[in-house]
């Protein structure tokens, strides 16, 4: 048997770069969730003592990361000094979203903010993979040139694609809507590159929204909530206790290709009556009467919404059957992951408020635990542009949590 | 933004008796991944010093959780010494289950072999929960009797329910197949002891038929599965990297209530077309034309097995029809979890033979991932007392995790 021998850890202890490293992520953290902070104050907040925060707090100002920001808010003895706060500047992530309605591409700063953003909107389909890579590498090319004139150091670039990501390989496997499968992506990406980029980084567009959710959305850094994205497609980002669950090889939270129907129309995955084939925007524009989506997500919506906010029975007819498509979607989410909270992102947050209700409805009905254990379903924070934003965020993200990590170049 | 604040933990050094205790675990831990093993490679495997070695292996054969082994198989300078093994008889646990096709108690070792076993079978549908839970106390104060009469010093009693259990209030809050609500079970059961019990718990069946596959079953203790349980409901105990994800309120895994026909037949839990509905024993038997289950499941069962084994039509088609609703759950759990391993328990595990074919084919076509990443469908290890086998273990589990914690009375 092997009763035991999950918990055993078997960590030796680490040695004193590492402990250093360590130190310098903790030392940060504490800026960015308490700062502006005093250097006396960090120490009793982190336990080390005032000559190690000293030390590293004077390396994380070299590496442009902190700045000295006013005078202390330290009382007690000793003569007031400067607060630590953030680098705004100190460091950037590119992040690109390719999906079936466009290509955005972002600039982030160490606060969360846009610096720069670019998008070439318009229905990818019927492009090919190369054409629609040329495109997105171009905009990443731009948005470099952009965080350099903006004197903004660029840590890495994030790639957002719609489908599976074997991310070992860092090849998208499928993405049904796109019509792709087996595209090295990044290689692709690199050999239209028109200068070279810093480490870029492949990722499902769900996963990465819900990690831009988790990071700029104002949510408990160690919370649990699915982000559930519709566009034409519909994908999920699941977070549990503050960590994105991706799954054994990483392709968790497929969320659209969940059979809501069983003998419903079929999906382009293959198999038939796929939550997103009677939830997606596609199907709503159909049912409402409304062309279909052939631009941007937003020229397709437009029509849509107007039809909706003038209460057109047709148009809302129309988001409600979707709401209640989607609603054995999140019913199945909270029975299966019970998280207590559903984010919804894309079309979906635009469309809430008329989601809401027949969603609610069907939630209270379809979650076992519905009467002991609510469920807040809520329109994400982030906009549509939230997968670009968690693409450029990660490796910000990756950066600040070990930010004395040797450089390592990245092909 | 809280973009770093999750991952700066803030541990603060351990004191020296927390460092002992962890090191008796990893202690223990080596024996049983590695043992028999003599002192001098328990020293090499886990990094402690000999010293530290030996007063912890002095501590835990005081404590009767170790024993002397044969002769030492090490190799090199020095006398040969003994080794070290597991003392199965070191310490026990007892799990009882409460299910709705009958009750079953068990005494489990430290080994994980079942030194006693009794059932009660029969129908608990219509006794209600203080006759239910009357009997279950009896089989209790007979499995602790048993125990005192093999020598084997009980840790702790585990309770199985098939329902939603508040973890942190240890109460049934719904067995929809029972027709339980808000049971404070462990209060009853103590009420009805005959003797005082030494600590207990309460817990899904299907998450502890899941920690029992996990410890039992021959899985990587670091791997990640889910067990699908079915009887008359049907449930899962979800295991990624070797932790049971209970979900945010410990309401996760409930598989039975998924809908996988919007407009099927009423469920007991309020909601249309929930899985168990169209997958559970009850209706197998139905559409099979068999009579309904009313006492044992192995009662109910036998039939049905006769009639696939005798490859009778009606017989065949009814499980094949079950198989495919599974399938939509299993891929379910597949496109969400992306675990890689569905393990079936309860009368799946009988039938799996005759599962197996049409609920591959489903998952075949409705995992988004399967031509990348084989899902493997099988049957669980431990049969039909997994369960209770899982409730017994759970207290040996937290023992051996820290073997010298100061013992707790708990009422």
């Amino acid at each position: 048997m092997s009763t035991l021998s999950s918990d055993g850890g078997r960590r030796r202890p680490t040695d004193q770069g590492d402990v250093r490293r360590h130190n310098a992520a903790l030392v940060l953290a504490t800026v960015v969730s308490d700062g502006p902070i005093s250097r006396a104050r960090m120490a009793a907040a982190t336990g080390l003592t005032r000559a190690t925060v000293g030390s590293i707090v004077d390396e994380l100002l070299d590496a442009g990361l902190l700045r000295e920001h006013g005078t202390s808010s330290a009382t007690g003895l000793g003569r007031p000094g400067t607060d630590l706060a953030l680098a705004p500047d100190g460091a950037a992530g590119v992040g690109v979203e390719v999906n079936v309605d466009g290509l955005t591409a972002v600039v982030v700063d160490l606060e969360g903010t846009v610096r720069h953003r670019a998008a070439r909107p318009g229905d990818q389909r019927d492009r090919g993979a190369a054409a629609v890579l040329r495109s997105a590498a171009r905009l990443v090319d731009a948005a470099l040139e952009a965080a350099a004139d903006l004197d903004l150091p660029v840590e890495g670039v994030g790639v957002a694609v719609p489908g599976l990501v074997d991310l070992g390989e860092q090849v998208l496997r499928r993405a049904p809507n796109l019509g792709w499968t087996d595209v090295p992506v990044l290689e692709r990406l690199a050999a239209y590159a028109e200068t070279p980029w810093p480490a870029a980084a492949l990722d499902n567009e769900a996963n990465l929204a819900a990690l831009g959710e988790l990071w700029a959305g104002g949510h408990d850094p160690a919370g649990s909530f699915v982000l559930v994205n519709g566009d034409v497609g519909v994908g999920a980002g699941v977070v549990l206790d503050g960590r994105l669950h991706r799954g054994t090889r990483g392709f968790g939270g497929e969320l659209g290709h969940l059979t809501v129907a069983p003998d419903g129309p079929p999906c382009r995955c293959g198999a038939r009556g796929c939550l997103e084939q009677v939830a997606g925007l596609d199907w709503i524009l159909a049912e409402a009467g409304l062309p279909p989506a052939s631009g941007s997500t937003d020229d397709a919506l437009a029509p849509l919404l107007a039809a909706v906010r003038a209460d057109e029975r047709r148009a809302v007819a129309a988001v409600a059957g979707a709401a209640r498509s989607l609603g054995v979607g999140v019913a199945a989410l909270v029975n299966l992951f019970d998280v207590d909270t559903v984010v919804l992102g894309g079309v979906f947050a635009d469309l809430f408020p008329w989601l809401d209700e027949p969603l609610r409805e069907v939630v209270s009905t379809r979650v076992l635990s519905a009467p002991w254990a609510p469920v807040s379903v809520q329109p994400a924070a982030l906009g549509r542009d939230a997968a670009a934003i968690g693409a450029a965020l990660s490796p910000l993200r990756a950066l600040t949590s070990d930010p004395l990590a040797p450089e390592v170049a990245v092909g």
